[in-house]
């Protein structure tokens, strides 16, 4: 939609004129992602005039560029695999669902998730409308006084204040710019902009971002290779993890580049292929897709330097246990502080920020205790982890207060097929009770399986209260109340 | 195999000269289920010379006509109904993936199955042999003398004495007897032996025997009816769950037949098809199968009379909380005492027998808690159920002491389809405090999901406990940890 508004000069008559009326809200929240829309909801239930600016989409990257279209992406990818199961199971057999026949329509299931989104995007509207919130869409920016400027998307110039300003901008992917041709791959939000599937995909990187793209992509039948530094992917979780989905990605076909950097891209400009130099001198060819996943930066240049927040030395956001920012009043959270950067996180930390400085008397020391957060990772299998790895938990209570319970075994469903995917759980104990220090697990449902444990490892659970709670049979989740 | 040993005059001389020789162990367990093996087996660990007699094949109900099989059998069901989702995930489009097209192999997905069972089988067989157990298959009876009286498959009579005697027999299917014609029907041990798949097949009870069963036969293509008595199904759970299970079992096209029982079954021996009537004056004709799902009895007829062991009214052995029985020496637990008709009820308690008989001096008081056992039910989709109904914690605690928190939801996956499967999470609390006394869920996963819920409740979770647990994004059960 053009409006009549895009105009140079009607944009700066409209933003003198905007600018010379401050509105002041008790309330305001930079970014409308997971944290700050959770937070701008609570403290407007409060009754707090509240304010939320958002620069795209409401959502922010979980909603739009991250957990849930890449989730969507995963169903897709994981049901692909199931299929190619059905004649082991008995069905369908007069059709070759193989494989080689795999077929998957990229681009229309690519607009059926956008709308998706898009609905959730209505939803996050509605919510926010409902519980009073003020929204504006802009580029919000502090000014030299101090006050936040927003650039509208419907280009005027508006000027707010608040008691209480929440910074919740977030993050966004980088790209290793010192590698030459490096500007022939795309990042993580190029990923969701696909709209063919590559026939060839390089994805480079270790993190939980690449090993979920990797997945989804070999799970749709691309020809995947996966560029990694070290010998194993997932290097920040503990090595039962890295270990299982490393050997399971190479076994079911994943061309797994161990050991290995990127030191050149070139692209045919005739065919558009990209030929990926690595520095063990391996070549990629013929690669149509190269995505780089390799660290995720804080969104902190809305001049903060004018409020006196102060940065660290990775330009994220320094604040308290409470949220509070180095500045009086500005408080931030979510991937632009970076501390734990998942969507619950960031919605939880939000909550209560705003229960804290809006809720009852009882909420005045409310505030996010960031151990024990349970992550998971959609690989195929899943993965999950809560605490300590096994060799964080020796670094901090010693080998011989450690002691760990391992299990590692093929779940029923795979039982009626050749190709098994692995499941492995680890349990992490401390001292002479045995305190549950940390959990790890790779499985199918991994995700869903380890929220309950979660809350019990949040309330101090010991080995003997796991193997109190009788097991559910037959499932996988049994095994981890079982462990010898 | 005929074994020389099938003769009548070599069997009886045999039967003379073996039971001249009494074999005495430390521990005899009657009945090879899950609770016997895991009581043996634990036993021999500590050293106790120990005899286990299985009238049928190792792992009982569970692994032979239960559990493991039902599991397998909801796996190719529940497999069958994501690939009719193919298209909506942009799957193999060029293949007529529907409903109307699927084909099941039943006979030869029952014999892949049947093989699986039968490894089980074996490996309960290894590991009762590296534990040093003795296992003996034959019928036992105690004789009028209290010895243990076997006569074995090979058709020997042997004789058996022991310091301490588990009788863990088991239950069985009952079969409404007064029924005109109830013989035309099988059982839940009968459902196993089927070699061809009905096309129309009418299972009776609303138990979760029944459920799985139906759930089973509709997704893999049978016409499906279910006859129940009352307006929904699995009484015995929360109203949420017996709510969403009949509204989507009516919803996807089940028959249900509510309000009802069956009058008379005919069989029309030149077809073999039956027909079924109802008391509503309803009829359903052309049926193949008729399943009984209507209840279970204890095995307890093993002349127990001789040992002055008491039974209740439902001929159910009277144990005390420590498994002991009315008999002195003598111990029962699993379906035979039919107090939690589990598989890993069974273990546990079998397991914490065989630590206070057998096991060090600080096991000496081990005994199950049979409180907060979760238990779940593999329909579509599956449910699971933890503590007390609503209604159970308003009689116990009074209605102004409970507090309920419902969530209803449509699981992410579902996202991408028309046909939607419900989510239904309730959360039971009690007191100022909000204790957790109940949970029950619905929904895909919720056999995975509960069991580490299980831990936390069983610990004494309060509704802040669980609030406290960062959720898990996306998956379903992070909805509940976030429930308002």
């Amino acid at each position: 939609m053009i409006s009549p508004l895009r105009n140079g000069v009607q944009r700066i008559v409209l933003r003198r004129k905007m600018s010379s009326s401050i509105k002041h809200y008790d309330y305001l929240v930079i970014g409308g992602g997971s944290g700050g829309v959770a937070s701008s909801r609570r403290a407007a239930s409060y009754g707090a005039k509240t304010l939320l600016i958002e620069s795209k989409a409401l959502g922010g990257t979980c909603v739009n560029v991250g957990c849930v279209p890449k989730k969507v992406m995963w169903y897709a990818s994981d049901l692909a695999t199931r299929i190619t199961h059905a004649h082991e199971y008995g069905l369908f057999e007069d059709l070759p669902l193989t494989k080689e026949n795999l077929k998957f329509d990229w681009s229309a299931f690519k607009k059926k998730r956008d709308a998706y989104i898009h609905r959730l995007n209505g939803i996050y509207a509605t919510n926010l409308a409902k519980e009073g919130v003020d929204v504006v869409f802009g580029l919000a920016q502090f000014n030299k006084e101090g006050k936040v400027e927003v650039q509208t998307h419907d280009n005027k110039t508006e000027t707010y204040t608040a008691d209480h300003i929440l910074v919740a901008t977030g993050g966004t992917p980088v790209v290793p710019d010192s590698i030459p041709g490096y500007e022939y791959g795309t990042d993580s939000d190029g990923f969701f902009h696909l709209e063919e599937q590559p026939k060839k995909v390089a994805v480079v990187g270790a993190g939980y971002i690449g090993i979920e793209f990797a997945g989804v992509f070999h799970g749709l039948g691309s020809e995947t290779h996966l560029v990694i530094r070290g010998e194993t992917v997932l290097r920040k979780f503990d090595t039962s993890i890295q270990e299982t989905i490393t050997e399971h990605y190479v076994n079911e076909g994943i061309n797994v580049h161990k050991l290995s950097k990127v030191a050149k891209v070139d692209k045919n400009e005739t065919s558009g292929k990209l030929t990926i130099h690595l520095d063990t001198k391996d070549v990629i060819e013929d690669v149509d897709t190269l995505i780089w996943t390799v660290g995720r930066k804080s969104l902190s240049g809305i001049g903060l330097e004018h409020v006196n927040v102060k940065l660290n030395d990775r330009e994220q956001i320094v604040v308290d246990e409470y949220q509070n920012s180095s500045a009086k009043g500005i408080y931030s959270l979510g991937d632009v502080v970076g501390k734990v950067e998942l969507t619950p996180v960031a919605i939880a930390a939000g909550r209560k920020l705003a229960n804290r400085l809006f809720g009852p008397e009882s909420y005045s020391k409310d505030k996010l205790d960031y151990t024990n957060v349970p992550s998971v990772i959609f690989s195929h299998p899943e993965a999950g982890s809560i605490g300590l790895s096994e060799k964080e938990a020796i670094e901090k209570y010693g080998k011989e207060n450690i002691k760990v319970y391992n299990s590692k075994f093929t779940a029923m469903y795979y039982a009626m097929l050749k190709e098994k995917s692995p499941t492995r759980y680890k349990l992490v104990c401390a001292g002479l009770n045995e305190k549950v220090v940390g959990l790890h697990i790779v499985g199918d449902s991994s995700a869903e399986i380890l929220q309950g444990f979660g809350v019990a490892i949040k309330m101090g659970a010991t080995k003997s209260d796991f193997d109190n709670c009788v097991a559910i049979h037959p499932t996988s989740a049994e095994e981890i109340v079982t462990m010898r």
